[in-house]
This record gives structure tokens, sequence and C-alpha cells, in this order.
């Protein structure tokens, strides 16, 4: 089967997702001064070689490494320093090479670097292939809080090839695997379907998933960039997760972003299952589903208030109200939907009894 | 005489100018949530008495203070983590009454809190109301740089108004003054005319000074919001004044900004004298101006080479070249004008010797 393929010029961003998507990337290159990479430890063993064989002409100025296991200040810091030093102009591009703390991170550093250089991200995990790396979100985490610093800014284009997918260990694979979950769940049953009856580690093609994932996020930002309305369904799953995400940090424990949503989704389905349609059946498909593919977190009753306590924070409340974005039926997502405390409670009980 | 005022819409800014404009500025500050004030010391004390007088009703749900003397980042984390700490939303507001230090700062951590929250500009100092609360430029001094970290964002509104002028001593007010001087110069033979055979010290009805200048301003980064010509012109004296400015620092010397901008004036038209038709006579007009009005720095030869590193990390570079906006004659600049060192470095001479 040939694979997908797709080139996207929706300004102010231009997408090239799918086969050989590196390769006809070169020239969008070609129209900066000096090109500075991103990396991170990973990504500089493992994708940067593959990204200059693919682009063999390619003249690289600079390459800025950081650590890949969080997004923080000092690591924005380390950035803006190393831009500095290499005298970075702003007629010059940095190139996110990695996951979605490079893409996050890298698009905030480039974006407040002499008040914006250009940017263009190569994602190169699962995770940013289908999320991170596209819509502009830009973010830091700060105080234990997740994205707490950040932009909506653009990267001038995004260029998304499978060919870093075999620079994965299967935890990565897994994290990413959420998103594609969650974009079937709140808009796209045909996707839902592909994935119900399979586990992560089942897919040997994931070329068409990616592209046909990738594409519902590009339609959902193109219409809603600055997330007034439409865009905060992409966030199903992330008000609990967010917080089990801060929580589980707090503990000193490491969770991916993807399981921490897998987690999310579960308590979130729950109250959507009390709140609207979707009835006891779908709620047991999506349980089932998310099992098969991530464990529960080991969480007890006495920590629930702290994970409430967290919610606190999230972007997306209104006047002290918690605002979630919920299943109405399966493929269908609302958003701004205010829940008591008392249900988020519940829904964590259901997780961790259920 | 009836002082001026102006009330001017230009999507996506409303700016009140002039007389009234904190009491006018009123309807503004009700579609928000909690309302937050960022101040320095000096602000503190001086200008939000004045603030709170006017808007007797206004419920302020918080006060953030951050020291007046330098943008740092250590100063932006701390304005973050009050933001936090009071669970600021997106639906929120920061009001920052303050000089550029405070409109620069405030606007760069309004906008990257929680992805961007909505922030008003009072400028309280003569500089801010003419040229740093308007035209979205924020920023943070870096490594010894200035502005080398930041942003193009707009707040939602500017009032200037001219209460808070009696709050300031004389070496704010001639800091303000080298930015009214500067506007003339590039674009306002009638605004320069009214200054020629003034010093700052002179004048005793400010408004409509300041409304015509910041109303040149407006006009200028209306059609020129991110800087990619026009809007350039405004940096006029800048080059070789921001140079100077962080050479002074790097030397423990605290300048103003307008005293720097100034030296970087005389050196700018020196070479506009040099490059354009700038005459001898009206230079040596605007160099008596600017006498006037400032003192000379105690810069030495052997200094000169620092001052022109300095200017390697220039935002306006391109290509590794210096690009100046230069005066084509005078109330008329051009911009992007590739200047070589030794004529720098002459016109740092001229500066010292004459």
């Amino acid at each position: 089967m040939k694979k997908p393929q797709l080139v996207w010029d929706i300004k102010p961003v231009s997408y090239i997702l799918g086969r050989d998507a590196v390769l006809l990337s070169e020239k969008k290159l070609i129209e900066y001064g000096k090109i500075f990479v991103l990396v991170d430890e990973n990504t500089r063993d493992q994708c940067l070689p593959v990204f200059q064989n693919i682009l063999g002409d390619l003249k690289i100025d600079g390459v800025i490494c950081i650590n890949a296991d969080n997004k923080t200040l000092e690591q924005t810091i380390h950035v803006w320093k190393e831009l500095s030093d290499m005298h970075a102009e702003r007629s010059d591009l940095l190139i996110n090479l990695g996951g979605g703390v490079i893409t996050d991170l890298g698009g905030f550093a480039a974006a407040t670097y002499k008040r914006g250089i250009n940017f263009i991200n190569y994602p190169t995990s699962l995770l940013a292939m289908v999320d991170a790396a596209i819509g502009g979100k830009t973010g830091l985490d700060f105080m234990s809080l997740k994205n707490q610093i950040g932009l909506f800014v653009d990267p001038v284009s995004v260029i998304i090839d499978s060919v870093f997918l075999k620079t994965l260990d299967e935890t990565q694979l897994q994290s990413g695997f959420a998103e594609l979950l969650k974009c079937g769940l709140i808009m796209d049953t045909d996707l839902w379907d592909c994935l119900v009856d399979k586990t992560y580690l089942d897919i040997e093609e994931w070329d068409e998933l990616i592209v046909q994932s990738a594409r519902n996020k590009v339609d959902i930002v193109r219409h809603d960039t600055f997330e007034q309305g439409l865009r905060k369904i992409l966030n199903f799953g992330h008000t609990v997760g967010h917080a089990i995400e801060s929580h589980q940090l707090k503990k000193g424990e490491n969770v991916t972003h993807g399981a921490a949503v897998a987690a999310g989704m579960i308590c979130e389905a729950f109250i959507s299952n009390k709140l609207f349609s979707l009835n006891d059946e779908k709620l047991n498909q999506v349980v089932k589903v998310i099992d098969n593919n991530f464990e529960r977190f080991n969480l007890t009753v006495s920590e629930i208030p702290d994970i409430v306590a967290l919610m606190t924070h999230d972007k997306k409340n209104k006047d002290g109200k918690f605002m979630f974005s919920l299943l109405k039926r399966l493929g269908k997502a609302v958003h701004d939907i205010d829940v008591e405390i008392p249900l988020i409670e519940e829904s964590l009980k259901y997780y961790m009894a259920n």
C-alpha cells in the first residue's frame, strides 16, 4: 500500500505530513540565515543523524542540546544563552527536532528570543506528531504546574515524518497512543473503530493513523487558534489528567503525559456517562480499550484532595469554576462544562475501584 | 486652554490619551474577572493612590510590586509566582501602572502567564507615555543585553494621563524628553520646532506634546506592528544608544534610557550627515538641542571596541551587518541602512570630541 502524504498550506503554517515529509521540507529551509537545531540527548543521537542523512546538503550552524525529562525555565535559559552566544538573529531559524518537550520549550524559546525568531517543528515522538507539535501551544512547567508559562505561537512549518518512530521505545509509543485514542473519542468514530481492538504494540503501519489524527487536530486549531471555544474539546481527559500528572510529579514519580491523560480519560468518561449520553456500554468499552493499553496508577482515596486542589490552576477554569471538556456521546465532545467537586471526586473513586 | 483628549480605537488596542484618561478608562475595566496591579516601589507610593482616588469604586484583587531599577528574568519570575499564588485565570486582567520597566516586564509576564492574560498599560513616566507603553514591544534584559528576551504583544488598552507626571523627578522627565526629541527628528518638524528652543525644565504644559508624540507612534506601529519596515525608524539613536547603555551597565554605571538614546542620536545624526542630506547646520542644531538637555557621557577612545562589539547583538542586524535607522533630513527618517564599522567609530569619536 502506498503511504499517505499530505502537503497543506494553512496560513500562517505550512504542514507536510506522511511519506518523505523531511525530504520535501528541504525547500522550506533555504530562505533563512543561520540554522540552529534544538535536540535532547536522545534525539541528538537517534534522530539528528537520520535528519542529516535525508537532508545531506543542509548546513547546520549550531546544535543546542537540552534534557528531555522536563520543560523548565532553566532549560529555556540555556537555549536563550546558546542563541545569544551564537549571535542568532531575527532572520535565522530554530529547528525543533524532538518530542513534545522540544517542540513546547523550543517554540517558547524561539518566540521570545529577540521578540521572536522563526522555528519549524520536526516532531520525532508519536505524541508530538499527533498533538504537541501542532497548534501553536508552547509552554513550560512552573511551580509544579503544567504549562503554567507559555504562549500561543505558530511555527512556520510542521513536518511530520514517521521515519523517526523507529527511534522510540515502547513507553513513548504508548504515551502518544493516548492522544490517538482521544482524537477518536472526541471527533472521529472511524479512527476510534480502527483503534478499538488494538493495542499500541499491535500496530505496524502508523502513517495513516498519524496523518488522520494530525489532520483532525490541524482542522480544529485553524478554526480556534486561541482556544476560545471549539479547541477546548482537545482537552478531554486533560483536566483530571494534568492534575494527576502534577500530583505524581510532586510525589517524585515521573509519569508519561499519555499515561496521565489515559487515567484522566477514564475519569472524564465516567463524568460524561453521568452528565451526557455516553451510555454504560460505551463507557465500559472506553475503559476497556484504555486498560488494554495502560496500567492504572496506584492512587488512594486520601490523595483525592490534593489532585482536586491541583485542578484549581487549570487554564480552562472560569470564575473559580472547573470547566471540563466531556463526551456528549462517542465521537462527539462538548466544552465548557462546569463540573462540581463531588462528581470529580466520585470519578476518581471510580478510577481507583473499577 | 482646554487640554487635548483623544479616544482612539485601533483594533486590537484602544487608546485614551490626554485629559481625564484614567477616569474615562473605568468602563474598560468592568469586563474582566479579578484585577491585579503591577507597580514598583515608587509607583506604589506615588501613583497607585492617584489611580485609586480617580477610580474610587474599582476593586483591586492584588498588588504585585517589583523593583523599578531593572527588567530581569528574576523579577518576571516573581510576577509569575504572585499570579500563580493568587490563582489568576485567563479571564483576569493585569494593570501595568508604571514606567517602561513596568510596561515592558508586565506585558511580557502577562502574555506568557497561562499562555496569555489581558493587560492594560497605564504609563506613569514621560518615557513610557510617549514610547514604551505603545506598540506592543515587551522585553527583558538578559546577559547584559537590552530586551534580548521579549515579545510583540498588544495590551487591550493604553491609557495615557498626564496626571502622573507630577510624581516624576527631573531625571525621569529628562529621560522621556529624549524620545520626544526623537519623534520630532524622525517624522514631525512641527513637534521639533516646538521643542528646539526649550529644555525639559522649561515645559509647563505637557499634554499637547504627549498626545502629539503618542499619536505619531501609534500611527507608525499600526502600519508595521512587527517591525518589518517603517517601524524601524523609531530606532533612530537606539543602535548606538543601546550599545552605550549596555556598555555603561557593564561598567556598573546606571544611565537612563533617554540619556543613552540622546548620546546615540548625536552619533547617528553625525552618520546621517555623512551619508544623507542632513547638512552641517542642521547637525549642529540637533547636537545643540541635545546638549542643552543632556550632559555628555565620559567615554574614551579605548572604550569604542566594546561599544561596537555590543552592537553585534542588535536585533535589527541582518546577515551580520549593522542596520541603522538614520535621518535623511530633519523630520524624515530612513531604515535598514548598512553602516560600516569605521564610520560608527568615527561617530563615537565625534561624540567624545565635540
